[in-house]
């Protein structure tokens, strides 16, 4: 049995490329597994604000892959510790779910119910309506607001087909403001991956992105000189023609093919 | 006292024209009263889809202006009619309130809570939310569902300040399917005005509108060439450069202005 790649350090995104749903894609625990026991260091990323990283550590550790939250690198973690760099304990307004609320809460922010904020939060929010577009729109026009969002991804893929993203929220807040947003540091800014490179404590040459989706996870990597994976058990269909124009390092069927046998 | 254009044809725009929220424009009503006396020919035009003609009508009259529902032309009217045109009886999802969904009923529509649609209809929409997001996204999709809007406003001016409007909703439709709205029938649309100058009975050169907003009420008008008439009560500053740029015939004050004594 051989790895496919030498790099010490294995970035893997989770929806559309370790499991589906609540389906693990097959092979993905022998593989995280056999890259462990090579001494390989493994770390999972979510563009996903919706749950907290003990909840994917656990969905993880459940579905066969044994992970702790320090493992898990999601956008809410990033947003937080980026907005503290920018603006530590500031006002903030969330259009967002509950454990953003609470990422956010427990790195210092006050999270407000109106428009007296100097942030708006924009998040892949299932629970995103008018009155929230419209404390949007309040807390720019009144209070000057900036605003910076989780990811933007127009769709996210569920065992049902794809849902709405976070695209969708940052839109309709662009749209009714006038403003653009400021940040959106989920994939494929290259803020959420020096974070990841950080947690794994290697160099982006040392390591490996393995995802499902062309625009983000293989644009971020290239552009930041990992070697990039792309894996067609997600979004991104075999004959999508930014294949060839992005050029992965490699296209495989499933990340089952990271280990030859 | 003379009215200072000759035109038999008057459209007015509601919100930030002849009313804000609740309260009359001073002048609003002695001004409507001394066209009719004079023979011309009123109708009222509305971008907004979130009441019924019968109610814009009623609200008119309890306000001083006596009208009725066909002196009233509004974007959910135009939007069933131009509909009708393209796709009659179509079954059809609704983001929007329910004077819109009454307006599609009673012009033969299938009005649906579901994906299964061939049209997706796109409105100012205070119950927006990710529900509905998805069930566009859903029959864009799934049924090749087509778009279509009653406005492009971003925003909607009322006695407590300007909320989110129709360019929110149609935003975030559009960000998340990846489609474009095919058609938009509201101002500055001409398909609204073609409906008000038949309503009317006059040709363009023959009317003159008049509104608060440049890029809708002025740029609609001068591009069907109809007489242009901005009034300084609503949503666009006396300052904003845009004036000079687009030229409309005349600027006022308010409407109280179009009779000179």
């Amino acid at each position: 049995m051989t790895i496919r790649l030498p790099h010490r350090g294995w970035l893997f995104d989770l929806d559309g490329t370790v499991y589906r749903g609540e389906g693990l894609i097959p092979g993905a625990a022998e593989t995280i597994a056999a890259l462990r026991y090579a001494g390989r260091r493994v770390a999972f990323l979510s563009n996903k604000p919706l749950q907290t990283r003990e909840q994917y550590a656990g969905k993880l550790t459940r579905l066969g892959i044994p992970a702790t939250p320090a493992d898990v690198i999601n956008s809410s973690l990033v947003l937080a510790r980026h907005l503290q760099s920018l603006d530590p304990g500031a006002p903030v307004f969330v259009i967002g779910e509950p454990p953003l609320v609470d990422e956010l809460r427990a790195h210092g922010f006050e999270v407000r119910a109106d428009h007296r904020v100097r942030w708006v939060v924009i998040a892949f929010d299932r629970t995103f309506d008018y009155a929230k577009l419209n404390t949007a729109l309040q807390a720019v026009r009144r209070s000057g607001a900036r605003l910076i969002a989780t990811n933007p991804d127009r769709t996210c893929p569920t065992e049902d087909g794809e849902i709405p993203d976070c695209a969708g929220m940052i839109a309709a807040v662009e749209a009714v403001t006038g403003r653009t947003v400021e940040v959106i540091v989920g994939k494929p800014s290259p803020i959420i991956l020096e974070v990841a490179l950080r947690a794994l404590g290697v160099s982006a040459g040392e390591c490996v992105i393995v995802g499902d989706r062309i625009e983000t996870d293989i644009v971020m990597g290239k552009r930041l000189g990992l070697a990039t994976v792309l894996v067609l058990t997600g979004i991104t269909p075999a004959d999508d023609p930014r294949i060839a124009e992005i050029g992965p390092d490699a296209v495989l069927g499933s990340l089952r093919e990271l280990i030859r046998s």
